[in-house]
């Protein structure tokens, strides 16, 4: 099959990383074509620093009518996401969806219906599904190594941001830009692995967020949320862009013991037999389980962003399955439009939560905003040091 | 001064122990006159395994009224705490009181208020508070080293107890009994330690409890509890005794880094600038403030049940400052207190909560309790295994 001619639709700190790699032939099978920025100073980095014959537009309309495209990658703001994706798939063209698939829930349904009735390959931007580390928790709790799980606790509070961040777009850390901060923004490869590696959603949220509170921006920047699901086992995810230097420790509790992810390591804390069992028939009181402390060799490269890429090229020209198909995209959405809800109601949800309700709420926060940026500085951040 | 002579009523599990330390000359100063237990198993015990000149009462009035006593230890079920220590100041004895204090803060208070009016020597047995590690935390945070705390985290459910525990007698995990699980029997000594250590109460506390959900017991064995602080900081509170192996770490952050206290070992993650001035300069949006990990030395010895002994009696003794003054035991027991309130009434209250409200809720669980322990062995544990 002939190259998958690629466009790039929003050219920030992410598209014009993506356009990058595609320009300089870094993914096998796929050729960039074209992009599209609304932002005059961004087109003006296209010239200078892509190939002569990438088409350059302004307009979405026009880049999708008329550039030479067979998919695109969508890293505009989050709002455009399935705006964007619905058109695309209309036409016939394979999306690269950036993360969050959405900023609610309601449209992102729309999006991924009409994903089902298309014939095109869309894909998630999960990045991180690709950290070997993560495939092998996933493999494990899979495989049946953990037993049933009854606990899940995420500390990721080392998404470090300072003030000068979020001056550096109007858009970002607002409720009408971005429609939200760490949880839209940062945590959503987060929200993504919770229930990518464990196989499980929450059922019920109770959430607590903070808003600009390490920060002068409207929206939160500092999350707890406690959660319950359909077999009885509790969690926590905690998430803020104000710790330095944070941290990065998500563990599992299972029937056999405990599974924990944190530099770069899983360790896994193996019962040599099940703890229900256990519990039963030890007559000590005081007694507990074998367990071995484990530390599970992981291998393999981590290709992150290139291996998204690349798995959605061969899916396009191959067949090859998704990594992180895009329709997958709206259960990390569903979750933090979940924590928002319950952190604005002040009181447990059930999951999924009503998208008209959310989408209500939202607007209510956009209509009531008086935040006003007081200094933004449109610049274009070095992504290399993000994840 | 001639030895402090020192009865011990209750003589179960951990009773016991303190009787046999002080029947072995393991505490300077004084000296094991009496026991007291209403159980005559236990008694027996007591005559087959103590010295020949010790006392030994069924009846507390006639121990509390009769015994060659100076000091007492209570160590008898929960509830009784708070009335036989307030016999005991009337008489000018003074008292060691295993923790909890008692059950609820009302009758905490009282017994509070008379202490304050008694010129006895009061003091918890917080025997964790002796552990360097906890010592060298509370004399970094206190210094000033962390900065102002934004976050505190705390999952502690190392304290795994099979069914049998549960099953060696009639009062452990029974609303009328113990009066709760986790957090009145194993985790008291943590809910200390996380208020001392750092020196702050909750204001806040939202928390979620499940009832027997590992254990054949109609009290909590499992607890997520959220704070928020009058400063801003947030915290969670994990604890079980279901889960095995279970984890017993301790994070906490502030402007100047975090600190973690795990395997018995205290991390600093030591930030060279403050992170709120770090937030303001940096220009750079994803730039982070210099941090060094070290390895705090702790050293010192860690004399646990015997240390806090020798501590009481040496303050009976010679004045010396109290590691850990009785009225000191409240603080714990407010924040399980609020925990419970929470979790009973599906939403955030307030510390302290209100004594006769938390009252009436616990009398409501013991007159609404249908729970019949179907197996009680009536065995004494070995404690070597507990903390």
């Amino acid at each position: 099959m002939s190259l998958v001619k690629v466009g790039v639709i929003g050219i920030g700190n992410m598209g014009r990383s993506h356009a990058k790699n595609l320009n300089q032939g870094d993914v096998k099978g796929a050729i960039l074509t074209a992009v599209c920025d609304a932002s005059e100073q961004q087109l003006e980095w296209a010239k200078n620093n892509l190939t002569n014959e990438i088409e350059i537009y302004q307009d979405e309309d026009k880049f999708l009518n008329e550039a030479d495209i067979d998919a695109i990658i969508i890293a505009t703001p989050h709002y455009f996401h399935p705006t964007t994706a619905m058109i695309a798939f209309a036409k016939g063209i394979h999306v690269m969806l950036e993360k969050p698939a959405g900023t609610y829930a309601k449209n992102v349904k729309e999006m991924n219906d009409l994903a089902m009735e298309s014939d095109v390959v869309f894909s998630m931007m999960y990045n991180q599904r690709t950290n070997p580390l993560f495939q092998k928790l996933r493999k494990m709790i899979h495989s049946g190594e953990l037993g049933e799980i009854r606990r899940t606790n995420w500390i990721i509070t080392d998404w470090y941001r300072s003030q000068s961040y979020y001056d550096s777009s109007k858009w970002r850390a607002t409720w009408d830009g971005e429609g939200g901060g760490v949880l839209l923004n940062q945590a959503p490869h987060q929200l993504d692995l919770w229930q990518w590696t464990t196989g499980l959603m929450p059922k019920k949220v109770r959430a607590f967020a903070s808003l600009g509170k390490y920060h002068d921006i409207e929206v939160e920047d500092d999350v707890t949320a406690y959660v319950e699901y359909e077999n009885g086992a509790t969690g926590v995810f905690i998430t803020s862009t104000g710790e330095a230097p944070g941290t990065n420790r998500f563990e599992i509790t299972g029937d056999r013991g405990k599974i924990v992810v944190e530099n770069n390591k899983l360790t896994f804390f193996r019962l040599t037999e099940s703890e229900r069992e256990f519990n039963k028939v030890d007559k000590t009181g005081f007694g507990r389980p074998e367990c071995w402390e484990i530390e599970i060799p992981v291998t393999g490269d981590y290709p992150g962003h290139l291996g998204v890429l690349q798995n959605w090229i061969d899916a396009i020209q191959n067949g090859t399955p998704l990594l992180a198909p895009g329709i997958e995209g709206i259960k990390g959405l569903e979750i933090s439009n979940a924590i928002y809800l319950s952190a604005w109601l002040g009181e447990m949800v059930e999951l999924p939560v009503d998208p008209d309700l959310y989408l209500e709420k939202l607007r209510e926060k956009i209509r009531l905003s008086t935040f006003q940026k007081e200094e933004v500085t449109n610049v274009t951040l070095d992504v290399e040091k993000s994840h």
